[in-house]
């Protein structure tokens, strides 16, 4: 299939309906844009819209066949591919990741960890092995790895994502409560647990509705 | 100081400009939005605009003092209270969460976690306990807790929001892989963990640069 130039926003909200749509996959041979949006709450026009993006429009009356829609969902979101990468950091959030298994779902597979503290080095998590600093490079050549997850204290974090760029990863999950700078070319997607954190305090200390 | 209604985007870079003082004001004393900026990789403008929303003006040439814009900082995102939080669902990324000492310094306090799970409940994470579900809504009660925190898999996360709702929460921090319907008056904040794999993976799979 053809891959169209889908918005940012609507991608966000595949694999949304991709994890809806196994969940119910026995239940429903068929199922419509209308039925998708009234169960998840969504806006039906937005619904039909992006599912029109990856898998043209629905029959009229019966809509979709489920089937066939999660494998034009999970063609489009790469599931089907194994993406290789690597974690840096191995804390608590960063051994949660690595203990995760929900990415595999979604083609990522996270070979190694690595990290500085000599304690760590040379354990695993669920099979996978925490690697000194030091091998960080040969493994990125070896493996081809495009995607590096950074799970560091705010301070390393920078140091860590200029190492992963120098050794070719072209998109960094940045879990580091700071701003990275990176050159052009090169993704980052920040998951700032604090900034969610000032949203919400916010919210039940003020009892103001936002806006959003 | 008079609580300003300042904007969600804001609200999201407060936390990053405390974090980052917090880790120089050893060394600084003064400090101004054109550096904080530069070094942070922003917008000149819009660190000005944010800071002057918690701060006033910085002065001229000298800029702010470092430790009364920190405090500041920490007053608006109430850092110097305690609001208690409870967790629901204590598998890796719920356990992870309890283990993070993070949020702390963003005044929140999970004080316990709730899962169904036999095996699961009458054991600890650093310390603090896993309780079965019967003991939410008592425990909700008692301290008055008004931010719920869901780790559970996205098949039983809208049941475990609906209960939170009726134990008097008004702000859920979701991090299952699905849409929430709640009342209005109830914030949620998602972090769909998949959602940003999706936005990364296909960056690195297509070469295509984003227009975010």
């Amino acid at each position: 299939m053809e891959r169209k130039n889908i918005s940012l926003q609507t991608l966000r909200r595949l694999p949304v309906y991709l994890h809806y749509l196994r969940s119910v996959r026995q239940q429903y041979e068929n199922i419509s844009a209308t039925f998708i949006a009234e169960r998840l709450g969504l806006n039906d026009v937005q619904v039909r819209k992006d599912l029109a993006s990856v898998s043209g429009s629905g029959r009229p009356k019966t809509g979709y066949r489920t089937d066939q829609l999660i494998g034009q969902l999970e063609t489009y979101l790469g599931c089907n591919l194994r993406s290789p990468a690597v974690l840096v950091g191995s804390g608590n959030l960063g051994k949660a990741l690595l203990a995760y298994n929900g990415f595999d779902d979604y083609g990522l597979e996270i070979i190694a960890a690595f990290d500085c503290a000599p304690e760590r080095v040379g354990t695993t998590v669920v099979g996978k092995p925490i690697l000194p600093m030091e091998r960080l490079g040969p493994i990125c050549a070896d493996a081809h790895v495009q995607l590096g997850i950074i799970t560091v204290p705010a301070s390393s974090a920078q140091q860590v994502a200029d190492e992963l760029v120098a050794y070719g990863i072209r998109a960094i999950w940045n879990f580091a409560p700071t701003i990275l700078r990176v050159p052009a070319g090169v993704q980052v997607e920040n998951e700032n647990l604090a900034s969610s954190l000032a949203v919400l305090s916010r919210h039940f200390r003020t009892g103001a509705a936002e806006n959003e």
